[in-house]
């Protein structure tokens, strides 16, 4: 059985006004279904793992949501960060927790905020990559690049074939000319976040690499299931090295040839902005994507439009005429209307409204 | 002393959804201060009449809003038609008042829905207009126009010069190739609906054209100001022909030799759609224009766009990034967003939800 560890955190900016500091994206209804980003993400891992063996790291203000929109995982599963303290600190904790209750079980971690539409290839290589884990090896899923992507970090493989392959190095991410060249290669692939491995392998290269973080995560994870769990966190987590999992432990484990990869071409998204999420998602004949939600009562009618992205959450009717590949974002409190191919400016605006103070709208 | 006439009338379907059946687009503040068109239209006319000497003829169901905007206007002023009977009945109605407190008044029509920039100018066309109508001619102000628009009647002139012209016919909206005729040829001017005549030349002319409509409004008129007022409406108003005061007397009129033409040019608008209204408003340095309403809270945050013609009257933030040439109105319940250049078919929106019956939203 696999430990599933689904780190929730990130507030979506480039998802505003729909994504809000309160209600990051995780928590909403973007795939095309009714359920959540995180139900999704937990969802898609199936027969892979169970309610007893999920476990959320999220902050302290979203752990009612969380714990609501996932009512059969067990409370204990939902670890709270009280502050945010990066990857490393939250993916290090989960693995510090399970090894309290089974020091050799693998886990993977899978962030909350993806979509996957091919749910089958996604388990194909999750199982591809515990046999990797089971060897020993910290495995990563990669994703085949489908274009030179310039806003995401790459693994550079050893070879640019076999279902299973050696990561010799994390790469930055690249500029235009770099990613043209990466995705020519084939030797690389785009780093997505997702981790399995044994959690006494990780651990072990934890306390080689960071060995205070190692330390103080082991100490919290000690006290997890008796009296003591709010004290130890208190005491310890407010200290813990800020670094991202990537710097702290794979980069440094790739470079001992202990890190390995699954490619995998099952429909990734991250959700980035508004545009890309209208790539995956299906739409109507005219290529219109209505996410609408669960409890949604307001009408959409496009004329004469194409390519269009609604987002409906205020209950409204909301018109269009003549539209092309634009992106409408109807909240209770604020509408944002923009051309697809501009929707990663998104972040310009909640720059601009926080640098006004206006913290109502975040 | 000048008796103006506001006929207040016409649901602005193609302002939808500001403009709605029951609050249409005269009651609107759409001039680009905290005015509404009805407002406007009775402020521009300034010295040239006073509270005593303008008459409203305006829809059962918009009276109470007409004389909560205009409250210096003494109740009895406030024409009210039980049903719609066209504009031949609703500026004859106002005559045939006026003709029972002084016979040989002059009065002036002024829509209530229209938009004027330069008042100084249009005041001078008044004035221009009651010289002719003292010397007995049914005067309109015909406007010069700048476009080959298919989208108004003509007036044809006998002449293509002079500050009073004579109207030789009225002429229906013509088809492309015409309207750029008429635009070459400078005999022809845009039918405003704005006339002004002494109420006992047209009264003949309407008891020489339309003889049961003249003594149907002549009854009601002579009870207008005692106990049998709404008795008389009741009992004639239902009866009376339906028909335009072009059709019913102006065309008759014009081939008599009867009708006289100021040609205006004062930045005339009819505020048929949100395009144009744009085009008439002063904007920001990118020509975006804001319409906002005097208690309006929402903010408005329009990121390199151009030329967006923002209505908001939600309360929410509307934001807005790389826009170009579009329309954003945002209501209480209902949203548009289209491009400038496709304004006009909101029309086939309003049709949509009429056929489905949602009236609620009309």
């Amino acid at each position: 059985m696999l430990y599933a560890v689904i780190p929730a955190g990130g507030a979506g900016t480039r998802l505003w006004p729909l994504s809000r500091a309160s209600h990051p994206k995780f928590l909403h209804a973007l795939t095309g279904t009714s359920a959540s980003l995180i139900q999704a993400t937990v969802g898609r891992l199936g027969g892979l793992t169970s309610p007893d063996t999920t476990m959320v790291v999220t902050g302290a203000s979203h752990a009612a949501d969380v714990a609501r929109q996932l009512p059969d995982l067990p409370a204990e599963n939902v670890l709270v960060e009280p502050l945010p303290r990066d990857s490393c600190a939250a993916i290090g904790l989960a693995a510090a927790v399970i090894a309290e209750r089974e020091p050799e079980a693998v886990m993977g971690a899978f962030p909350a905020d993806h979509l996957i539409t091919d749910v089958q290839a996604f388990q194909a290589c999750v199982l591809a990559g515990v046999s990797g884990a089971l060897a020993g090896k910290l495995m990563t899923i990669g994703i085949t690049p489908t274009r030179p992507e310039t806003g995401y970090g790459y693994l550079r493989c050893t070879s640019d074939e076999g279902q299973v392959r050696e990561v010799a190095e994390f790469v930055e991410k690249p500029d235009k000319e770099r990613a043209a060249a990466y995705l020519q290669s084939g030797e690389y692939l785009w780093n997505a976040g997702m981790f399995i491995w044994r959690v006494d392998a990780f651990l072990a290269e934890l306390a080689r690499q960071q060995p205070e973080l190692h330390d103080g995560l082991r100490r919290i994870a000690a006290a997890w299931h008796g009296p003591r769990r709010d004290d130890r966190m208190a005491e310890i987590w407010p200290d813990l090295k800020k670094i991202s999992i990537d710097y702290a432990v794979m980069e440094g484990a790739a470079a001992q040839g202990l890190v390995g990869t699954v490619p995998g071409e099952f429909g990734w998204n991250d959700v980035g902005d508004f545009h890309t999420l209208g790539d995956i998602l299906p739409g109507d004949e005219q290529g219109n994507v209505v996410l609408a939600a669960d409890d949604a009562k307001g009408e959409v009618v496009l004329r004469d439009s194409e390519g269009v992205i609604v987002v409906p959450r205020s209950g409204r009717l909301i018109a269009a005429v003549g539209l092309r590949d634009a992106v409408i974002v109807d909240t209770e409190d604020a509408l944002l209307v923009c051309p697809r191919d501009r929707a990663q400016e998104v972040k310009a605006i909640v720059d601009g409204l926080k640098e006004r103070g206006a913290t109502d709208l975040l």
